[in-house]
């Protein structure tokens, strides 16, 4: 090492030693012939005085310097109690510059505010400002946690293929040309689904890998083209099993990454239950403002708007005395989430009722309102009315809009729960259905042998984790039985042929004997994310992309040449 | 879980338990009445009895069951001390089939061959069979180890993209078009090489990722499209350090995992030597027979064919009594290699000389060859003659074959060593020199100022990891000056436009104070498979594929229809 020490180790004890030290120069001040440089390594800095000017001159910031000199304890009163290393300061006796730097694109030091995109495209000098810094390894803390939890617990590593089969029906596929097999394409998983399940039929009984998955989605703010998610599959289990395992993944990456001890068992909340109370299946309940629903309340109503299969409330505390500009923006809100309006009552100081909706109510309509509701003077209340999923979609989103502009949410809480019994298929607005997990997901026990009498009501064994307002994990038992997944694919109009073509070899394996098996992935990306504090996944992947895909680091992605396309078997025919 | 218990972990301290076992059918006999059947799981197996035939009448081979019975000892005489759960029997009162198995393509107990083609297609089953089994567990062993160590060293894990930047010389990069930016592609990246040398700009100081890499190569017998390396990086070192890095991390992983020590340190050996000595650089060195350079020897001859720049030697211990055959067949296996053949010179058990090369050495040449090359009566002695890496490669490889041919590897043996002091450059045959690593490599610190006057001699700061000839890590100090890249892009002959182009990137980051680093990657896959006996990487690769990158599991790569391939945007042109 060109090191004898790290910066950030040096303390009182070291006084009088000799040290050569490595690192960045951080911050500089000149006092008239002594200058002080704050030396930056990975384990922290420390205080380096040049006694004469000379010597130290030429240092600016970010130069790469050895430094040889003597610790010291600091001059009395001069001792920095914010540093680990401010009782010592390094006396120089020479320096070398190992490298120097060009003017910085932006400041290291400190936490000015710098445009995404200028840190995207200098994202190495991005990684030397302290909190992204932070953020790699408490990322590498929870991808070693990781590690350490499942191999507790008798897990597996197991990595899957990456370069895989394309189907037909995989829109949102990354494709790639096989230049030894021209017009054949592999494509990138958009997870390891089928081969997880493949490898409870190889009786491997407990998978897990940190797999890296690929979805070409449309531009969507907090999406990456490639994501990691904590892969977990296991035989033999039952609901409980698998989410006890979650829980106790992610109680240690808690624990151990940033202090926070979760209590468990987490709570669990049915899929049904957080639509009603939450229109959404990713409640945060960090604070309240349920949903109220309100449908029997304007079962009479001569009010056309309120005349509706589903009419629900949630109230904005203060909200009476927002402005009418502020009322109208809630409409415009409304509108860009594709809904006519947010109808909304306020409830005046006095405990009357104002606002446009409150003329079209019957006097019975209006007294009731704020007991039923909740709201209390000075609150608004909104409303949704019309389809059921449409209205509490709206409503819940409503919901955390309002904890935001009120500040209701508790930054410094975390909130868990699981998410239990979503239903197994949902219309798929053409007379069919689609499954709301993936054509492998089980029922629960009770509609075992009755889910295809009653798709819109068949439950799946399914569990969602909720953290915050966020899915990061999400899972289900599978099912096993040939007989039981023909009939999910009579149900999903899925024929025999396209069973095939889409997972044939999946569908092959489980003609030899395959056990009961579930599982559960993670988004380890957004954990990471949680676990630091970031505002996008994007802030603990150590080179992203932007929504469109594009790295503003290395350009990529290019155009080809005509040489490369030729080479690759881009415009390859595939064999007869 | 369905089960109480797993079926290998059953003692004697258990008998009057009730259990639940589930797992699959591995072996039955039948005994008139008494039916035994083998019960497996991942933990091993256990015995289970049914007293009456009709519970078990149809459970067949890989059938998974549920079994509920009360462990006993066995009878007197009935134990196997062979098996963890020999000294016990599950006697079952309950069975219930959790899935059938269809006839099996191959059976998973015993160790019967099956061709490699049943078991790619059927991999499931194949990894049902011990062998796989356990493979995959040591790999996944390995990988926990690796964390472990790593972790312990103070490395930090970060992932690097694998959706990158194609470079135009990229050839054998895999390509992925671009839905977003259709006319755009990504490159699969062959090694982090580029990233993890900006985590060292970045300041992270000492990275680490279990990495997905990818080569579009041709068709080799142990190679896969796409594989795993550990790839380590390390800022503020010399190569002493990364050595040691390397030598701890492979000694944990030889010691737990197969209880091997390897002594340490690793011997070292320049690249220089290994040539010389073994003509490789990845000697094995479980055995002797090294070449022996006779080209002063016969700087006299009148033998034309010995009128060489090089003349070398290798003895075959006992190969005189080979037949005419043999030895034409190590004219045809020479040839195969590209050579024009394999002179040679048998020496009788008289002591004199024969084959047809005896006939045009002079007596003298003849008297002391025996001597000079160690060759004892009965043996053979093959030469190579001409340009010198051509010959020393040719002889080097015939020493790997009569190490084999004669069984003169022990191969309960390991050989660990470093390769070092590897050249910077080597001729590209068309005047001018290409990198025998990459262009960041940098020089030994005694060539740092004059490596471009005698690109030939001088030598790199470069070390590969060596272990039974095979090299399972390589890695080297790099260049972080622009003053010296600029000079070994100048002996490359790279332009200023072209290394733009190609790494503009990294360039620009080391205009700012980049620090001194270094790194090496091992093939995790090769480590495996060393650790697991494998013969090939596909041993230890769950799903592999085959050498021409099809895999007989999925079918993957296929051909892609005219949507996907509109929607994928592979026919998009790039906007200007």
């Amino acid at each position: 090492m060109i090191r004898t020490h790290t910066a950030g180790s040096l303390r009182k004890e070291h006084a009088g030693q000799q040290v050569t030290l490595a690192g960045w120069v951080a911050r500089r001040r000149d006092h008239g012939g002594v200058v002080f440089i704050d030396l930056r390594d990975a384990s922290g800095s420390a205080q380096v005085v040049f006694r004469e000017e000379d010597s130290s001159h030429d240092l600016r910031s970010e130069y790469c310097v050895k430094v040889v000199g003597e610790v010291r304890v600091r001059p009395e009163g001069n001792a920095n109690p914010d540093l680990p290393t401010g009782e010592i300061e390094v006396v120089a006796t020479e320096v070398e510059v190992l490298s120097e730097s060009a003017p910085l694109p932006f400041p290291i030091e400190g936490s000015a505010g710098v445009s995404e995109e200028a840190r995207l495209k200098y994202r190495y000098l991005d990684i030397r400002r302290e909190k992204l810094a932070k953020a790699m390894r408490t990322r590498s803390k929870a991808t070693y946690l990781t590690n350490e939890v499942m191999n507790e617990e008798g897990f597996v590593y197991v990595e899957t293929p990456t370069l895989t089969r394309s189907t037909p029906e995989g829109a949102r596929d990354f494709l790639v040309p096989v230049r030894l097999q021209p017009g054949n394409w592999y494509a990138l998983p958009q997870s390891p689904q089928l081969f997880k399940q493949l490898l409870q039929v190889a009786g491997l009984e407990r998978y897990y890998q940190l797999a890296k998955c690929y979805r070409d989605e449309d531009l969507r703010a907090d999406r990456q083209p490639e994501f990691t998610q904590i892969d977990i599959e296991m035989s033999f289990v039952d609901q409980d099993d698998v989410i006890a395992v979650g829980e106790k993944l992610v109680s240690r990456l808690w624990k151990e990454t940033i202090g926070y001890g979760i209590p468990t068992p987490m709570p669990r909340m049915t899929y049904a239950d957080a639509m009603a109370r939450y229109g959404s299946d990713k409640p945060d309940l960090r604070f309240g403002q349920e949903l109220v629903e309100m449908t029997d309340y304007f079962s009479g109503t001569t009010f056309r708007v309120f005349q509706a299969d589903y009419v629900g409330a949630v109230v904005m505390p203060g909200g009476a005395s927002q402005t009418r500009k502020e009322l109208d923006g809630w409409q415009d809100w409304a509108k860009s989430r594709g809904a006519k309006g947010l109808a909304y009552v306020l409830v005046q100081e006095d405990g009357t009722l104002g606002g446009p909706v409150a003329k079209n109510l019957s006097e019975n309509e209006l007294s009731g309102l704020a007991a039923r509701t909740g709201a209390r003077p000075g609150d608004a209340i909104f409303f949704a009315a019309g389809a059921k999923a449409a209205s509490r979609d709206l409503l819940g989103a409503a919901r955390l809009e309002i904890g935001r502009r009120c500040g209701l949410i508790d930054e410094s809480q975390w909130s868990f729960l699981w998410v239990v019994d979503a239903p197994m298929f949902e219309e798929d607005g053409e007379g069919g259905w689609t499954a709301v997990h993936h054509p492998f997901t089980g029922p629960k026990p009770e509609w075992s042998d009755t889910f295809q009498d009653n798709p819109g009501e068949a439950l799946a064994y399914a569990y969602d984790m909720v953290c915050n307002g966020n899915e990061i994990g999400g899972g289900s038992i599978r099912i096993h039985r040939a007989e039981m997944q023909q009939r999910v694919f009579d149900v999903l109009g899925i024929s025999k042929q396209e069973a095939e073509s889409k997972f044939g070899f999946l569908l092959e394996a489980f003609k030899y004997g395959p056990p009961p098996h579930g599982g559960i992935a993670f988004g380890f990306d957004r954990v990471c994310a949680l676990l630091s504090d970031g505002e996008s996944i994007r802030d603990v992947i150590a080179f992203p992309k932007t929504a469109s895909g594009f790295d503003p680091l290395t350009g990529a992605p290019t155009p080809i040449t005509v040489e490369q396309r030729k080479e690759a078997g881009v415009d390859g025919r595939p064999k007869e």
